[in-house]
């Protein structure tokens, strides 16, 4: 027997009739389950859709972000600006970036159908202007509509694929993510879904091996709700459910900002385990890391609680953020010297001032000569504009000397700001996997529920990238009569 | 419907007649199988036991290994060795080096029970002999019972808990896991178990959320096993298994020596998962990383390929293998001086000698300072017996001087043995969880099936340590009437 709040499936044969039923249901309105209703609409303009939503509102963990999509293969911001990017050309950045072990398929699919996916969200509503910014990289400060969102420009990835900018903002100041989820979600009701707020998913319920309906609590009363053609898991990650965490990726327990809603349970991969899913790369976050902008800080050096320093400054702080957690504790700093200095974008300032290495490494608390012996050979090769050990841009190169101060960016000194990547094992139709590898019957699935485009390496606007990209496929798929 | 590989559980209702039945099905006859038909026998005299083993022959990974089982808390070896260790303070290492997040309850209950856990061995025909050798770590060159096997003597550990040597071997020189395992057997054999080799475990048999029995492939011919009591899964971890590698724990397959038969594929877990287990950890693995001994090597200074140190190197040689491969792609060396160079135990020599520290910066290809920098720092302090960076014990510091060499310690150069340590999650009895959290009923677990005493962490050891202490605990709990 389960407590009553199982997610163990129900057995169609123990329900005696549905309270309600449509053809597809979608579980969750964020970025992929907007994207679900509209994907689902075009495979069958009079399906009946049903959308369940935990929380009051629309518009998940995606209104909370910075709204970056990551698009490219020529898109019609990149051409305008300038880039000369193509779907080969991405599909070569994705596979260096997004592993180890990345979904070669999905990443193949994703490039494939990139631009056509930007002229989609355009239609959907979404405004981008044709416009670059070198300067932002986690989130735009002007209006601007591509920036570099995953070190495309910087080593080792600029010796892989021709570096091209994918990160596309929509036409708005600051985080864009509440605008942009507030456009599809308009987009997406027009659509004429029906839509169900404080609806709780708690089981699948199952017939023969296919999944037909969800028993959902929907302000605080059980129905039981019919799928005819499939249920749509576009329910989160589980950032917000601690004890999964501690079991698949203990590292991001020690992060100090969950990125997400507290829809981010886990739930939704649970319940499609429970019948049978297969998970993958559940150890894999994202690690946000708000260093920068200005860009003008890379000319400093991150080092960690040794004095070394561990990545090029120059690449996308993303990556940063989770060398920083997932392999150096959290415990890293940034040492600028005053040509380099500029508070930070959220109003960060330099933690010690210092007249020499020495002095710097006693007020951090480095090992005595540690920050001495990085910054010999740092500037012994910034000198003559070289980095041979982290292959930073040779603009942002010179030697680090005069006063130096040091950003304090251990965890609690700054946001740490995380979500979970592995999830469900979905094909590139939205299809949920099974333990053996064959789709499930009438279950398919899309954003974080899922382990997506990034395996573990990231890029930012992945996430609401492949969410809108495999959601619109799901709904497609799921739809078909 | 499912291939004919299929591990998808076969409802009772589907077969027509049991084959043949036990009390206990132990599938898998290694290191937990055989505790586990030993535990049975304890709990009862009379219990029924089969044992359905997929290769020709007994032992499993434990026949292979290098044979140390992490015991402590006073066993008699380590009293007579001058050890004064308690359950408390093993308790205290494990907890700090198995994480993050390691299994807290069965840490308690392992500590506790080690002491009447290493009489057991004795009792069932292990011989210790009661001396300590300070030489070896990875496997005894001697006939020594006891070793370090775990870091306990060095930094960080040997801050938190009373430094205890806990790494147990049987007399016999060289790697003792054939002897071992034949006398486990041997033993186990006594104890009346009927066992059947060539048999490989395809499904689980369930009725009404149970455990019954199994569908094994016997001599090639399928057979439907009831198991009155409960089956237990002792079949290996999952390392031999690519796809399912690359799902969980992609880093490992960059290692090139996998530690493990073939009946490592993980289907074990998976036939577990498909009647509803829970996993955790599933991106773990062990890596051995065979440079010492000797001990004296540890005198040298480990670096990656930025010329940077990463680790304290008089620390348990499986935690420079982690940090190697997990953090620095396998890419790794040893440099030493003449005061400290010998030929490690495998006969591995140094690939480069050189009179400067610029020239065999560039014979290996180091970015030009950057193994100058960190000797700089290095021998400043090691001059003082010092070494604030990564805390290496003072005995083994003095200044890397005149000739210097580097042992080429990449991937390929020497093998990363590696095995997995994800798995199923189960309780202190053996029971398997479910997704809920809940014990399966009938389903029981032992081994590198599971996720054990180490998380992540790992001490030599602790694998066939955990797997016949709570190989030993499944069968106990399973033969209950």
């Amino acid at each position: 027997m389960h407590s009553d709040n199982s997610f163990w499936p129900l057995d169609r044969s123990e329900v005696a009739a549905f309270d309600d039923s449509a053809d597809v249901i979608v579980i969750g309105f964020g970025a992929a389950g907007t994207s679900a209703i509209l994907g689902a609409r075009e495979a069958d303009p009079e399906a009946e859709i049903l959308v369940l939503e935990s929380t009051g509102g629309p518009g998940g963990a995606a209104a909370l972000a910075g709204g970056i999509i990551y698009l490219g293969g020529g898109t019609a911001v990149q051409r305008a600006c300038g880039f000369e990017d193509t779907p080969e050309n991405m599909e070569a950045f994705l596979l260096a970036a997004c592993g180890p072990e990345p979904d070669a398929s999905k990443i193949a699919s994703y490039c494939q159908g990139s631009v056509e996916h930007f002229d989609w969200l355009v239609a959907a509503g979404l405004e981008f202007e044709h416009s670059f910014s070198h300067e932002t990289q986690m989130e735009t400060v002007g209006t601007e509509g591509l920036v570099y969102s995953g070190g495309e420009d910087a080593w080792p990835f600029s010796d892989i694929a021709t570096p091209a900018a994918r990160g596309h903002l929509i036409r708005t100041p600051g985080s864009t993510g509440r605008l942009l989820m507030k456009t599809l979600t308009t987009t997406a009701l027009a659509a004429g879904p029906v839509v169900s707020y404080d609806s709780r998913v708690e089981r699948l319920i199952v017939e023969d091996g296919r999944v037909v309906g969800v028993v959902a609590r929907q302000h605080g009363v059980q129905r039981h709700l019919e799928a005819r053609r499939g249920v749509i898991i576009c329910a989160g990650g589980f950032i917000w459910n601690d004890a999964m965490v501690g079991r698949n990726a203990p590292v991001l327990l020690e992060a100090n900002w969950k990125v997400g809603t507290e829809g981010d349970d886990g739930r939704g991969i649970e319940m499609a385990q429970a019948v049978g899913a297969r998970v993958k790369q559940m150890h894999a976050g994202e690690v946000a890391f708000p260093i920068i902008p200005p860009r003008r800080l890379m000319e400093g050096i991150l080092i960690n609680a040794k004095g070394q320093r561990f990545i090029n400054e120059d690449t996308y702080n993303g990556r940063m953020g989770q060398a920083a957690l997932y392999d150096h504790d959290g415990e890293v700093y940034l040492v600028i010297d005053e040509a380099s200095y500029e508070p930070n974008w959220m109003g960060i300032q330099a933690s010690w001032v210092c007249e020499t290495p020495a002095e710097l490494e006693a007020e951090i608390g480095l090992p005595a000569g540690s920050l001495e012996a990085t910054l010999s050979i740092y500037n012994r090769h910034a000198a003559v504009g070289e980095d041979p050990v982290f292959h930073k841009a040779a603009s942002l190169l010179h030697p680090l000397d005069g006063h130096l101060g040091a950003f304090d960016l251990r965890i609690g000194k700054i946001p740490y700001a995380v979500f979970t990547l592995g999830g469900l094992d979905s094909d590139t139709e939205g299809r949920v996997i099974d333990l053996e590898g064959s789709p499930i019957p009438g279950l398919f699935a899309a954003g974080r529920s899922t382990s997506g485009v990034a395996a573990f390496g990231y890029a930012s606007g992945l996430s609401i990238g492949d969410s809108t990209f495999f959601g619109r496929r799901a709904g497609r798929t799921a739809a078909q009569r």
